[in-house]
């Protein structure tokens, strides 16, 4: 299992966009998700500053199947322009469960 | 089960440091977070800025707890000056699992 984090940027004005989009993320693709080995993502917001965790079998292969699938790709469209594409990859340095 | 997540800064030049005691966390520490229902706890670093994120039973009474705890006013004392006091609780927009 890998996990993986990252901050990012929302564009000005996008925050309840990017909000909404996410409270519409539908069971499909949800489903799609997890086929594609993703068992965990958290999002979290401090202003205009996002963070999210991912944990999945294989990040790289995860996001290599997700950007075949039409339903995924419908899904980035729609929340990619609310992002900087400047995703900044954080390191994990401790961990405790 | 509570989840909560955090944004704060490392002071200047202590990174390495923090890092380092973060390596020697104790395991007899970790049981104590544990019998304070701590779940999870992962720490990333990007920079100076250090992301937590944290699942607890309850989040308030294990800080209680640990406050209690000799051995954790150990840890507290050595760790605390290499952060900023500044902790800025983030908002969690997004979860899947």
């Amino acid at each position: 299992m890998e996990t993986k984090a990252f901050v990012a940027r929302l564009r000005p004005g996008r925050k309840e966009d990017y909000i909404e989009a996410h409270n519409s993320f539908s069971s499909d693709l949800r489903a799609r998700y997890r086929d594609a080995g993703i068992h965990q993502i958290r999002i979290f917001l401090l202003g205009d500053q996002l963070f999210m965790y991912v944990e999945a079998d294989d990040y790289e292969k995860a996001q290599a199947a997700l950007a075949e699938d039409p339903l995924d790709q419908i899904w980035q469209e729609r929340v990619g322009p609310m992002k900087n594409p400047d995703f900044q990859p954080l390191t994990e340095i401790f961990r405790l469960d």
